[in-house]
């Protein structure tokens, strides 16, 4: 059996990538979503488990130290990051593992995992961007401003991404990373044991 | 408008390959086949224009001489190619071309134009492969011997295409090929363009 794909899906907020990612995990079958684990306190309305899985900063640095983690970054003094194990375990399943990260994540991925494919999800433009995330109503007007100065920069990091999709359109944008995700299969690179079983 | 994308489909005779392009040019409305040209004779049953385009040996060689051809060979003494013109005006006006060839052709294109997609057809089994080649009926028994030789030898070179899909189920297999067209298209080295577009 081969072993399962790793799909990194990145995009400033505001793209829909999480749309993308929920409507992927509807539709495919063997995709599965990796859960990061924090080191920051449970909110209201999170699920332990879905939202997060929840560890102390000890923990969490033991387990930087041990070299446990895919990858990490912290943000306002909390550790973020996605364990080795459970995305191993699932991939060699043979099962596909969505991870849903920022681009400081996923080129770290990139770099131990070369393997793994990466998605950057692009708004159609800066000012549909803006006009989502103040529908949204989430953020002050500053705060929009400074997600659009930070979007911008991310876009310099797509470029070191395998695939860009423009998320215009939900259907379009979902069709175009189940795509990614079946053409990926069928690369040569994953191949190279079928085809030597062939030969010989 | 984006460039289309340069479809190169190979596999040993047996594979099916054939039946494989045919049935994406059914469904995929911006594939184009691109015809190939010969310089040998036209054969009963066969349509200028269709099945090959037609043309006598010298000027084949002019067209050589003056780098007009994509990709050629030689077999049994007669010239085979594909002209530059007519795929990239295709290419240019956003189609995408479909060329059905040789590993040798296939090589040489993905050399002169690396954002070429390479699909390479395996079949099942080699077993498989010689009991399609003798229903077919076509070939002696060792013409066939020679087949599976020559198709072993193309198999190494398989390792040098982008992708390889088995085609064991003619549905799911051309299902793979319109991922993989449809997955190229949003590789980000083909869409640097509009991520500028969007940070200017």
């Amino acid at each position: 059996m081969n072993s399962g794909l790793l799909i990194v899906v990145s995009g400033p907020s505001g793209t829909g990538k999480g749309t993308v990612c929920a409507e992927l995990l509807k539709k495919e079958d063997d995709l599965f979503l990796s859960v990061s684990t924090t080191s920051r306190g449970i909110r209201a309305g999170e699920i332990d488990g879905v939202t997060y899985n929840y560890t102390t900063a000890d923990n969490f640095k033991k387990m930087i130290e041990d070299n446990l983690m895919l990858e990490w970054a912290v943000y306002s003094g909390n550790y973020y990051g996605t364990p080795k194990a459970t995305v191993e375990k699932m991939m060699g399943e043979g099962k596909n593992v969505l991870l849903e990260i920022d681009v400081q994540g996923a080129l770290q991925i990139k770099k131990s995992y070369p393997e793994a494919v990466l998605i950057f999800i692009l708004p159609p433009s800066m000012q549909e961007l803006r006009r989502r995330l103040v529908e949204r109503g989430r953020e002050t007007e500053e705060q929009i401003d400074e997600r659009i100065f930070a979007a911008a920069f991310e876009f310099e990091n797509a470029k070191r991404y395998d695939y860009v999709v423009v998320n215009d359109d939900l259907d379009k944008c979902v069709k175009a990373v189940e795509s990614i995700i079946c053409a990926e299969k069928y690369k040569t690179k994953r191949n190279i044991e079928l085809i030597k079983k062939l030969v010989d």
